[in-house]
Formats: C-alpha cells, sequence, structure tokens
C-alpha cells in the first residue's frame, strides 16, 4: 500500500479538521485517536476524502504506515497528555522522525521538549496554528518552529493546508525549538488587545452614544471595507448584528459580560515581563477580562459609587465616527507595535532570529487576527525601517501621524466621561512616552539617588553621579 | 563573655547600618564579614556603640558568640551569595538556629530554602526591609516570613530597631516561608507605580504648564502639608529644589532622564500575571522605566514624529494645581488597591493569611512608600469592608469619589496635549472598569463564540451557551 505522506494524532475538532484539509489538498494521512473506535468512524465519515484516509489501530501500525522519515502531528490537550503522546510514541518511531505538537503549548515546554528528543535521533516541531475551527479546515495561519531540516520534510503539506493571500501561503518556519509556539502566543496577545480595543470603542458606542446594537453593527461594517477591513472588525459586525432566537433581542444584549481566558495572553504578558519589553495594551487587555470576571465585585462597586452618570459624548455624530476608526486604527498600530518588540526581544535574548516580515506575511490570511494592515506591516518590515520599532517604519509615521490625534481625542472624551478605555489609553501612552526624546524619568533618578543612593547619569557625561542630597536634607 | 543576642554577616553599607541599629538598641550583636578585616575595622569606627559589637573571625566563632537558639541576619548580594552563605553556616549551627535572609530576595528563593533547610533543625525566615540605608540605620520597616516560633526569638530586637508609627513598631511577621519577602516585592512595585504618578505630573507641570523646577518644588512642598503627605512627595520637592554644584542649575535639570530598575517591580508584575490580578498601574511604571531607558530611539521617534507640538494646558492656575493633586491622589488609591489586591490575591494561592491591616501598618513609617495615606488604609483594613479592594472601603468609597472627576479631567487634559501619563491612565482605567456592573466584554464572549466556539453565559441563565453564527454567516 502506498505509504501516507504524514501521520495525525487526536481526531477531535482541530485534528480531525486538519486531517481532512491535510486529505483534501491531495496527501495520504494515517490518523490514530486513543478512542480507537474513533478512527474508523473519522475514515467512515470523511465522504470523498477517505480513501487518502489510513486509518490506524495503534500506534505502531501508524508508524508503519508512514513514509519515512515520518512526520506525525500530535493534537491533543496541552500539557501533560502532550509529554505521554511523545513517550508512547518514542518506542514506536525511528531516526529523523519527526514529531510536531500543533497544539497551543507554552513555548518553555516546546523547548524542554525538543532538548529532551536531542539525541534520542528523532526531533520535534512546535507548531502554532491559528484560525480556529474554520481555519484548522480551510486554511489555517501555521508558524513553525523547529531544525530547517525537518521543516523541509513537512514543508509541501503544511504550506498546501494554509491559508493564500494573494497566493502566498501562511505557512513558514521562524526558527528554532520553541521559536513557533511563542509566535503563535505572541499572536495571540494582540488578538486580546485588539479585541479589547474594539470592545472599548463598542462602548462608547453603547454607553456613550445611547447607540443600540443594531444601530452599531453597520458602523463597524462599514469600518470593515476601509483601513480597519480584519477579520475581527468583520465578525463584530455579525455579532453586533445577529438575533436571540428565545428572546428576539440583539444577542450582544443578551450575553453576560464575563470574557473567558485560556492563558495565551498571560503568557504573553509575562513573556514580555520577562524580557523587560513593555507590552502595556496586551497587559490592559488581559487585565479587562479579568476584571470583567469580577462581575459580582463589580456590581457592588457599581452601588457603592452610585451608577455611572455617564456624561454623554456630545460631538457631531460623524465626526466623532471619523475620531472613533482612527483611534482604534492607532491604537491597534501601537499594540502590534509591542507585539513585534517583543518578538524581537525573545529572538534576541534566545538567538532564534525571527524573520519579522515572514511573520507579518503569514498572519495576513488565515489567523484570527488576520487585516489588511499586517501587509502594510509586511511591506515595512521587508523595506525596513522597522527594525528598532514598528512605529519608526516610514509607513506607519506616516499613518499613526494621522490617526494619533483622534486616538488622544477618543481617549479624552472616554475618560471625561467615565467609559473605560485601558487599552486604548495604555496605546496612546506608549506612543506618547515612545515619541518623547526628554521625558521625566530624570525625577526618577533624583528620587531613586535621594533614597538609595543609586546614582544617576547627567545629561552629556558619562558615569554614576550623586545629588546634594545630604546638604539639602 | 556575655553572649550576644543575634549575629550578621556581611558589612556591607545596609548591613553595618543594620548592626549599629541593633547596638544602639541595647542589644550585644555579633559581626562576621567574608573579607574578615572589615570586621575589627567595623568595631574600632563603632564609638560608643562599640562595646555591644562582637567581632567574629570565622563563621564558627561566630556561632559561639550567640545565644541559642541562634539568629543570623545575612545581608550579601541576592541570590548565589545567599545559597553560599546558607551552606556554609548549616555545619556551624545547631537545631532551632535561625538563618535570617535581609536582602531583596524572590519570594520563590525563600520558599525554596525555607523548604531544604526544614528536617536539618535549623529554619530560616526571609526578611524584607525598606528604608534605604537611612533606614537601616535609624529604623526600617520590616516584614517578616517565616515560623511564627522563629520569629518569637527575634521579636524583640527587630521590633526595637524598627520605625515607629506614633509609637507602634513597624515590623511585623506576615505569615510562613515567602510571606515577608513577597510583601516587600509588591511593597516595591507599588512604590514604582507611586514614584511613577509623582514624575507623570511633574512632567504636566514641567511641559504642560511650562513651569521651572524651582517653581515646582514648592507645588509638591505644600502637597506634603496635605492628603499627598508622604516621604516620595517630601524628597520630591527636595529633589526639585536642589542645585547642581558644577552648573548652578536645578540638579533635575542634568539629570539624564533614563531610569534604572533592579528587578522587584518586574517581580511584582509577573507574579500578579500568574495569580491573574490586575496590576495595570504598576505595569505602566515598570513599562514606563524600560521606555525610559530607551533614550537613543526615543529620540529619533520624536525627530520622526517632529517634537511635541504641546498644546499647553489652558486653565486657570489655581484649580489646575488643585486637580493635579486630586489626580496624584485618586492614582496612588487605585494603584495601592492593586497591590494590595496582588497580596490578597498571593495569600489565597499560597495559604498564607496575610494580616492586611498589619502590612498597611507596618508601611506607615520606616519604608519608602510611608504616607499619611497608609494609615488611612490601616483603619480601613482593620475596621472591614476591604476585603475583596481598598476601592470598596467605605472609607476610600468617599476619598475617591471626591478625587476622580480630578483623575479624569487630568488624563483628558494630559491626552490632548501629548503628555504621556501611563501610570494615572491605568489606575483610571482599572477604576472605571472596576466600577461598571455592566461591562462590555459580552462583545468579546460573542467574538469568541464566533470564532473558537468558546461558547457564552447568558445573563440571568446558568449554562454555556452558542449565538446563531452559523446563520448569520
Amino acid at each position: 500500500m502506498e505509504k501516507a505522506e504524514i501521520g495525525l494524532i487526536g481526531l477531535g475538532t482541530m485534528g480531525s479538521n486538519l486531517a481532512l484539509n491535510i486529505a483534501e489538498k491531495g496527501h495520504r494521512i494515517a490518523v490514530f485517536n486513543r478512542t480507537v473506535s474513533r478512527v474508523d468512524e473519522f475514515k467512515a465519515n470523511a465522504g470523498e476524502l477517505a480513501d487518502r484516509i489510513v486509518p490506524c489501530h495503534s500506534l505502531a501500525e501508524l508508524a508503519e504506515a508512514i513514509r519515512p522519515p515520518r512526520p506525525v502531528i500530535i493534537m491533543v490537550l496541552a500539557g501533560k497528555p502532550v509529554d505521554e503522546q511523545i513517550a508512547a510514541l518514542r518506542g514506536e518511531l525511528e531516526a529523523n522522525d519527526i514529531l510536531i505538537d500543533a497544539g497551543n503549548a507554552n513555548f518553555h515546554d516546546t523547548v524542554r521538549r525538543f532538548r529532551e528528543l536531542e539525541g534520542s535521533g528523532l526531533t520535534f516541531i512546535g507548531m502554532g496554528v491559528s484560525g480556529g475551527e474554520e481555519g484548522a479546515r480551510h486554511g489555517p495561519s501555521i508558524m513553525v518552529g523547529g531544525t530547517e531540516e525537518s521543516w523541509k520534510r513537512v514543508e509541501g503539506v503544511l504550506t498546501a493546508i494554509s491559508a493564500k493571500f494573494k497566493g502566498e501561503p501562511c505557512a513558514a518556519w521562524l526558527g528554532p525549538d520553541g521559536a513557533g509556539h511563542f509566535v503563535k502566543t505572541i499572536h495571540n496577545g494582540i488578538e486580546y488587545a485588539d479585541m479589547q480595543m474594539i470592545a472599548e470603542i463598542y462602548g462608547i458606542l453603547r454607553d456613550g452614544l445611547s447607540m443600540g446594537a443594531k444601530e452599531i453593527a453597520p458602523v463597524f461594517g462599514t469600518w470593515n471595507k476601509g483601513r480597519l477591513n480584519s477579520y475581527l472588525i468583520e465578525i463584530t459586525a455579525k455579532v453586533l448584528a445577529a438575533d436571540d432566537a428565545k428572546t428576539g433581542k440583539p444577542v450582544v444584549d443578551v450575553i453576560l459580560d464575563r470574557a473567558g481566558q485560556k492563558g495565551t495572553g498571560k503568557w504573553s504578558v509575562i513573556e514580555a515581563q520577562q524580557l523587560g519589553i513593555p507590552a502595556t495594551a496586551i497587559e490592559a487587555a488581559v487585565a479587562a477580562r479579568v476584571l470583567s470576571s469580577l462581575k459580582d465585585e463589580r456590581q457592588a462597586a457599581e452601588k457603592a459609587y452610585g451608577a455611572l452618570a455617564v456624561e454623554k459624548i456630545d460631538a457631531p455624530r460623524d465626526a466623532l465616527l471619523k475620531d472613533l476608526e482612527l483611534a482604534l486604527f492607532a491604537g491597534k498600530i501601537a499594540a502590534y507595535a509591542q507585539g513585534f518588540a517583543v518578538m524581537a526581544g525573545a529572538s534576541n535574548e534566545f538567538g532564534w532570529k525571527l524573520p519579522m516580515p515572514t511573520i507579518a506575511k503569514i498572519w495576513r490570511a488565515g489567523c484570527i487576527i488576520r487585516s489588511e494592515m499586517l501587509d502594510t506591516m509586511a511591506e515595512a518590515f521587508s523595506s525596513g525601517g522597522a527594525e528598532k520599532n514598528l512605529l519608526m517604519a516610514p509607513a506607519f509615521v506616516t499613518l499613526m501621524k494621522g490617526a494619533h490625534p483622534s486616538l488622544r481625542r477618543i481617549v479624552a472624551r472616554a475618560a471625561e466621561a467615565g467609559l473605560p478605555v485601558p487599552a486604548l489609553s495604555s496605546a496612546l501612552g506608549y506612543f506618547d512616552a515612545y515619541r518623547q526624546g526628554r521625558g521625566t524619568s530624570n525625577l526618577i533618578q533624583g528620587q531613586r539617588d535621594f533614597f538609595g543612593a543609586h546614582g544617576f547619569e547627567r545629561i552629556g557625561e558619562q558615569g554614576a553621579f550623586h545629588g546634594p542630597w545630604n546638604s539639602a536634607d
């Protein structure tokens, strides 16, 4: 029998969809699942794709079915199940075979697994996959970390199943060991910031302008045709437009305002802190989700402080909508600048040489944060000027010059009206601090020297100096 | 010879000052230093305190000199030197002796050291000491973690040397193993936020109102007599008033605006994230220090974006100064609320039962963030209502009601003027999100269900629900 090109373990929703995607692109795929009955069931339901699916009832059968060196995608719950699966596979595989963790792993685990397999002859790929269930089935964005040699073995399959942006595949090798999962983590961190900023703008429309969901939906729909064109804006319009079957109200009005999170936002922020790179917009978004989960406390606080007497935002509607659009645009740029800066920091720290233009390119389609703006970013990173910070790429200097006045007006109006805009204001604070040649931490250095004798630098002079505090005291 | 009450290893500035403080309070103290010559030198320079100082030239001599069970303060560089010192001491000490790490340890290290000594008969105390060199010499704030039994042995000495607030000692046992060092870490995180907010207000005065250092100094001096009364405001006035001997200019104007940090701010934020507790004002402060260190990038950005055409803040001077004072006050309250919430989260997570009223009390004097407001906080935590959040204590509801309108006006004016106020705006964002009974994460839940089928809760109904997205798509 013809050997399969690749194997896959774990036929949950994501695994099944990836397997069908692979089969559909013309590749034979060997599949295995812990609950073995699922394997034949899967093939039985695969329709015309069934003849490219090789059902395996043991790991030995799986190994036998794949063309060496054997790539095996593991799509099981992140954490211990992955380690167990790797342990079970080690006995069945041979030199140069490739284990591919396609789950949402913490990149530290990926690095550890890669190292644990070194010397065994096997190798490991940590593969970030974004795009949800739909993406897995019809074209996700795929971020790969591992050896270049192992990438060459799977490149054909992975680029075939990935999303395409104007024909270019959204799958790439980004660097060694944990590079792929790290980039996926930051992708998700940016996604948190993006979603939070959209929610903040929605809050201004809802509470500051007293607009209903049905009025707000077309605003996002219109924005989706312009500079904000993106999957998240598109689905925001759809979510706002949808009706609840039970009550007839807009669905968004019957959803409880308590957001969940699965950890990648938090990981982004912790890594940013470990690397010493500011990621305040992402942090604000993670914090906002936590605060949203404290529904009882918030309701108690509203009682204690009195329901918010929102001063309705009073400005000509069209001008305000234009400001909101540009504010969101500027906020997004600053949040992405932070995310890319965190990746650059990790690249330095871990010696990964992450290819920023490629990362922007493979995010242009397939993934949750796909957008028109990412094409502009890909160009900016390709043509130079964004090495230190995306905010310094000439194209983004121009864009930000046009948009930041709106961001500051919106942050100001929201602050006055009592509407929380933590991510937008963090983005503005970042931009304003970044563009300020002479900041205010000279005072902080003075204070630190005063109480801790930490010393300070003088303008235009090398060395550590102390102030005349003892005499001043 | 009369035995010493306690021992101390490491006669650097902090260690020397602590030792002198102990001797001055009437306790015999045995001292040792790796460079042994320093020991006799120290005694020789101790003046009238010399007869309470027992110079030891080996660890064996040190052990011999102290009354059992022997407490030994280790005041060496944080990290490996502490572990080396512990290893060296283990051979010299006996059952029930107490090793006390008085450095700025990461509490995870403290927990580890505590566990490593368990079973050896020795015990370990992690002791946070705040107040800088002056505090160490004349009265620091002392935060102790370890067994209650070991605390009893050292309580007399530590309360004697600590700062006093209206006669009450600022030293306390806060809980097991890492509790003391954790509280010290959060103390420093709050200190970062406090200093950053002061710097932001200074920036508004300097760049928004075009005031010179000499004009700004008395503003802080006046504030120090009111609700903002605190060590940091006091020294801000002094720093701003001081002249540079070399140029005759105000010192603050010759200090480079590039702030250093030693890691406790970053630790605070990482722990907050690990615990899932928002600490956005502290995060903003840590980020601001990082951005300040990117002086070259900031100057390049200023060139690219054009020097900030600050619209001078145009408002009656007296009203504006009052708003600035209240904005700083409100921002501080929110930042402290975050810090205390992080400690409450850690207390739950690690089963520490941290005594919040006691923590607020021992921060009222001796430490860098000492302030009048901490007395109000101590009362608030003692009298109830602040269990979930300081913002919910009746006294602070009243204070915040009076102050938050100023905070929002200042954040708005600064946003419009292009003056970075990341910590103040994070504090406002936190407050506004916390007091909002109905937030905007219903939209986020809708988006998450749309692209990831994560499900959402409905208002007033248990369970996980999905939206009608497929039909809407």
